[in-house]
């Protein structure tokens, strides 16, 4: 038998080696009712000021602020209404001395009027069929205005690429008349999983077999990086016909995954799949648990990520080397997710030679950040990914780690859903 | 002209009245590969133990641990190799004394073997056609191996009604064999926007109206929020064609929003409406900024948003009091969003005696929350929402706030994305 040797890297040397692959995706147009939680593949420039004119902050009457020159309380000043003005209508009348007009929020404000006075703030009464209102205080130019420009000016770039469009961007994008929205197209991620002993979902348990967990999540994680899974099911325990199988389908996606098969073992199959397609080995060994198998290759530009059989391995190998390639082709200017300082609530006595990535829940105490584990560390347990919300990273070496550390924490992408529970 | 004469309450009284009418939503099932993102219905209960049986933690050798007793580098014990088991099989050979058996990760431990031994830290040598190893340290009990039901026990609650379903707690249901899956089905909640100075997205700007921006951002906001839109168009502002309108369309959604026309002004029409229909105004005034004219009304269980037609005052509004009762119908427990404490980068040196709600950015700075406004804070300022991870709430009052004071901060739902940009 024999035992391939494999150099353990580092987890930075790991991921940039894979981020030397970075590139942008390609862009698509959807329509606005279908874009939110897309990203925008191109800037979005304001193609007018917003708001296009000067408008009414407020229900009251447009007059000119001049005129309420010594308004009080005791000596309120009376003025005519010569107009009324319902939001999207204009009026065509000029203000004179102690004139107001009428208006709605939002409308546009007449020529010569420079302030608004809020309805409830104004007295009215009629004489003679014409109303008049009495006001008891001053008011200052430009009050009660949004002005022209004031949001946005023309030209300026209000979003970036790469922005994950939510309520607030679709606002903007409303805003500018953009019905279709440049996005980016979401990249197909490919996935096998192999190991004779798993199970598919719908199958009846059997001895010695487990179900194949780690393809449905791999699946959910695909989803929620932004691309589109494909699963192709199972490859056997056997050499050509699973050669064959990625060879075929590999043409078909943008990257492909496979889950097992990537131990020094004798029944593991892709370090010689890699070899006989004439893939780049990235790197096959790397000082982190859990995932240390974790194989990255490069097949002319397409990566294969080859993540490791056992659940959290594989679950940590996709967040950490394959989301943020994902992201990359989404326009995304920093796609690595982000990394946090957090005090450490657990004691971890024992040292380590290679960093560890615990699955962790994040949460926000007294305004700062705590960590503790999601769930038992052993990297076979399924149950601690369900409410892990981050991966606390104790890095290797000679000591452990003790509760009250400042230790980094990578935090996934259910953190608002968690972040208090 | 009649100005209705309305009694602000607080925030958490208007949610609290809201909140009464908290109820849990329908149930359906989802193929467990379109779950990602639901909640789930019902309590999911472990049917059987994880790992349901011992199962080899690495690839290597099961033996007995007594058996290396006194095994040192200078003193290696020698093994035979009897059977191999690859992941999947089960061996039937009993192991003797210095007997060991080839497993690969995750296979079933054989009867009588208690310890494994991982295969690199072994020497293997034939000796006539018989495998053997030689192992040169002592193995404690239990070495290397996943025991039965180490991660989930038999009938525990694996994971509640109301969580989120994300890519770990795919995993769960995977391993227990849950191919449909136990959601919340997603209510329908219909939009109406009004207003005649609105335009929609695909129309040509004309003076003095504006785009209908906040219809869009909605649509976004209840589609986060976990439920499905249904956009019904603008209604004029003309009172019967708008009661007709309203009338025709609540029975086929499970609740109903509208935009603008809840004002105090002439063309409000949403308060004759109410009247009309005999519905149940739970409150027409907050003393909160913006959004103090937020109505919210119960039609025969069915509640009625009227959200104010200002861009922010919509979008806080939607957040404050439709989103929790969206996220009980899908049968979360807690489902107000997170409120956190944090630093207030900023001077707020006016006072004001409504609580404010500012948008804002949120970010964590050395382990701590910070909190700061994300745009210029005119509550008609779109651009400022679409970079919002957050609303800082500055409570009414005779002074006004500093920065390095602490305040509290309701998350949005996009934390995450935006957390450290």
């Amino acid at each position: 038998m024999t035992v391939e040797n494999r150099v353990p890297i580092l987890i930075e040397e790991a991921i940039s080696r894979v981020m030397e692959h970075k590139r942008e995706g390609e862009k698509e147009y959807v329509s606005i009712y279908h874009c939110n939680g897309r990203y925008l593949s191109e800037d979005i420039k304001a193609i007018h000021d917003v708001p296009k004119f000067n408008r009414s902050s407020y229900d009251g009457f447009a007059l000119r602020a001049k005129d309420t020159n010594g308004a009080s309380y005791e000596m309120p000043v009376e003025f005519e209404i010569i107009d009324e003005i319902g939001a999207g209508q204009v009026s065509t009348k000029k203000i004179g001395e102690y004139q107001a007009i009428r208006i709605m929020t939002g409308a546009m404000l007449p020529r010569d009027a420079d302030a608004v006075i809020m309805l409830e703030k104004t007295v009215e009464r009629k004489k003679n069929g014409q109303t008049y209102i009495k006001i008891d205080h001053m008011l200052h130019k430009g009050e009660n205005i949004s002005f022209q420009g004031e949001d946005v000016k023309k030209g300026e770039v209000l979003l970036k690429k790469g922005t994950k469009i939510n309520p607030g961007v679709v606002a903007v994008l409303a805003t500018f008349g953009i019905e279709q929205v440049p996005v980016a197209k979401k990249p197909t991620i490919g996935l096998f999983a192999t190991g004779t002993e798993l199970l598919e979902v719908h199958e009846e348990l059997e001895e010695g077999k487990i179900r194949n967990s780690n393809a449905y999540m791999i699946l959910a994680q695909i989803e929620r990086a932004g691309a589109v899974p494909r699963y192709f099911g199972k490859l056997p325990d056997v050499m050509e016909i699973s050669f064959e199988a990625i060879r075929q389908k590999i043409d078909s996606v943008d990257m492909l995954i496979t889950t097992g098969g990537v131990s020094v073992g004798d029944y593991d199959l892709l370090p010689e799949i890699y070899r006989k397609l004439g893939a780049e080995v990235l790197f096959n060994k790397i000082a982190m648990r859990p995932g240390s198998v974790t194989t990255v290759a490069n097949l002319n530009g397409k990566l294969l990520f080859g993540l490791s059989g056992n659940p959290s391995a594989c679950y940590v190998g996709f967040e950490l080397f394959t989301n943020p390639i994902i992201k990359s082709l989404l326009f995304i200017e920093n796609p690595r997710l982000p990394i946090v300082d957090a005090v450490l609530k657990e004691n971890f006595p024992d040292a380590n030679s290679f960093t560890r990535l615990i699955r962790s829940r994040v949460s926000i105490v007294n305004g700062k950040i705590e960590t503790r584990t999601s769930g038992m560390d052993k990297s076979n347990i399924v149950s601690s990914l369900a409410s892990a919300n981050g991966l606390t990273i104790l890095p290797g070496g000679e000591s452990g780690y003790k509760c009250g550390d400042i230790v980094k924490v990578i935090l996934l992408e259910e953190v608002q859903n968690q972040l208090l529970l």
